[in-house]
């Protein structure tokens, strides 16, 4: 395949299918030939003839003028299964489906070198921000001490519209939704799965190692009170939502999602709004930082679009870490300071802090913040998922 | 040449030189072999055994068992000829020399072609920020608004030393030099030479364009004083020295070297000291800010580092923009705000303002805020320069 004869088959025609259709469109340098675009609702009113749309999958994946596969649809199901087919009928793949990506992770690499396919996702994980490339590329043998991202724009945006408004979480969900920076279900987004998902992909990329989100502790903002807030704000905090992963000795790394509050002269403080950020501590770059916007058609579409340039210049993924001998060993065995912010005194117990350094109770509410293990954490998430819990890595005793 | 076989001859062993030294050493996934270090002076000590070094360039260029320059040395003109022999010779060429690639670009350029050879050099611009790979890579076919970059450490250093200390031009220099991060004659940095040659390579990368340094207008900090900062402070400035490049119309771009006032919600009103930062403004990518270590040898040498991994993996840059429809043309027309600290009239009249926002005089010091056409300011050049002016785009009217 070359530039000349990209002929692309798309499937979703949603707010990201939309947005790489007018980037392809404005596009001067590069033109790409979408043949075909599949969707799901035959009756949904479209911008574009009916006749370019299809509603059967096959049209498109056993059509051989077809060469570069791109999958923006919702469901991780249905997308892994176009994804795989398209790689066994030998055509290329670009998707943006963290979701799909990181419950697959293996089998997907593997199949892209059992069937010589090119699979990219730049897309997938900090959106327009070219991190994946980034690991790929420019850190590959470097020591990465971490990396870690404000990777989700919907909380986000939830976390900057209470900061800077004071309205409460319910509140400013809703404003979220009504700009298009949240789903009607916003579970994924705001219980932490999608910060965990792009997580699991950024780290295969990083550190050469799959991890299974099931192995990876996770903790959301659906919980987080005007109080929180206030505390953040008394202390000269922002609170965000960050994915961690990081080395915790030599042949060990760790990796978690935590609401973490920042201080005004970090990076991630003016990471607001569906704006995302990702900073890198490596031994001798020294810390990087990149900030872009994390949502929206265009942002993301942008980012599908330099997946599918690069892929007409036959550009691949080659996951040069995982191949390299010391691979490191994913654990749960780390030490972390959190603030807790709880109502029921027996859930509280729940967390039997090695070291207590602050407690607080009034009639309103009553926090702790104290250090434990991680795997601490890892073990009652069952018993604390749902309670009036919010957790909050303070940052302030570890490095992560 | 794969990475099994990568043989190094290295040119130069000052701080980049041993920083990337380091980094090799340090490296577990990707070991490369550096053959020999050819340096100048016999007579310096050195931390290596003197059997690693050699004073004879052609030992290394006509050593057909080395495939891999890394040219690290000061002066461009050695530079040059080491690495166009280099290349004639048909050996892959990693460089830094920011000077010397500006100069002889589009004749870099070809040489990679006519010899078939791959030519890297991301630390020449940026340092540790993967800009130039990300321009390639990733902004391809983007409809790139602007590129605008902290580039030079040592100016940035100066900069934020008088900001924070209070110390002026002359203090805040000396500081930098003690601490190794301006040269003994910083002629070079100071006066923004460095900051145009890293913004003529980035122009090359961003729109396509070869842009002979002499027909860029650049204008250092030498002449900055204490009333300047207190002006920027007064105003809740920051001032930092940006190279922009940018389009003024479909078809055109212009580009300028300048120091800038810089408000405190801005990315790069934090990037202080030796960081440097890159924001990119693109149609659908929206903003991006790039943030990381713009000088020092582990910084720099990790750069270098990771063009001599993406070597190994055969990756070249493709030089895409240069081969697309529409390069645009590069132009002086377009309007700035600037704001000119004076102290003698006739000088300040050279500028000829079409209009002036703002005038002010005491027995100290005088300044004028006002529009121009950036034409003006570049045919006035030679009769500013050395003059008691300092001038600083306002960043207020205009988008640059």
């Amino acid at each position: 395949m070359t530039r000349d004869n990209l002929k692309i088959g798309l499937f979703g025609y949603g707010c990201v299918g939309q947005g790489l259709h007018d980037v392809l469109n404005s596009s001067k340098g590069f033109k790409a030939d979408i043949v075909k675009i599949c969707v799901k609702n035959p009756g949904k009113p479209r911008r574009l003839p009916m006749s370019s749309f299809t509603y059967d999958k096959y049209e498109i994946l056993d059509d051989p003028s077809i060469n570069l596969i791109v999958e923006l649809i919702n469901d991780a199901d249905d997308a892994f299964d176009i994804v795989a087919t398209a790689m066994k009928n030998g055509k290329n793949v670009v998707s943006a489906n963290k979701l799909m990506i990181a419950t697959h992770f293996r089998e997907l690499v593997d199949m892209q070198k059992r069937y010589n396919v090119s699979f990219l996702y730049e897309a997938s994980a900090g959106a327009s921000i070219p991190i994946i490339r980034n690991l790929e590329e420019y850190y590959d043998n470097e020591l990465l001490y971490s990396l870690r991202g404000i990777l989700n724009g919907t909380t986000n945006y939830i976390l900057t519209s209470m900061y800077n408004k004071g309205t409460n979480y319910e509140s400013a969900l809703a404003e979220a939704q009504q700009k298009g920076f949240a789903e009607i279900d916003p579970t994924l987004d705001v219980e932490g799965w999608d910060a965990k998902y792009k997580l699991c992909i950024l780290t295969g990329h990083a550190y050469g190692v799959f991890l299974d989100p099931a192995d990876v502790f996770h903790h959301g903002i659906k919980t987080i009170t005007k109080h929180d807030i206030q505390y953040a704000r008394e202390k000269g905090y922002k609170i965000k939502l960050v994915s961690y992963v990081g080395k915790t000795d030599e042949n060990h790394i760790t990796a978690f999602v935590l609401p973490r509050f920042i201080a005004a002269d970090k990076n991630f403080y003016n990471v607001d709004y569906e704006y995302n950020g990702v900073i890198a501590e490596a031994a001798f770059a020294d810390r990087q930082f990149f900030y872009g916007k994390g949502a929206g058609g265009h942002a993301t579409g942008s980012a599908v679009f330099s997946d599918i340039s690069a892929n007409s210049y036959g550009y691949r993924y080659e996951y040069k870490k995982m191949r390299q001998e010391l691979v490191p060993e994913y654990t749960l065995d780390h030490k972390i300071e959190v603030y807790v912010r709880y109502s029921d005194d027996k859930t509280a117990d729940l967390f039997n802090f090695e070291d207590v350094s602050e407690c607080f109770r009034s009639k309103e509410y009553k926090y702790i913040v104290g250090t434990l293990n991680l795997k601490k954490l890892f073990d009652i998430k069952e018993l604390i998922f749902d309670r009036d819990i919010f957790i909050v890595n303070t940052g302030r005793k570890f490095t992560d």
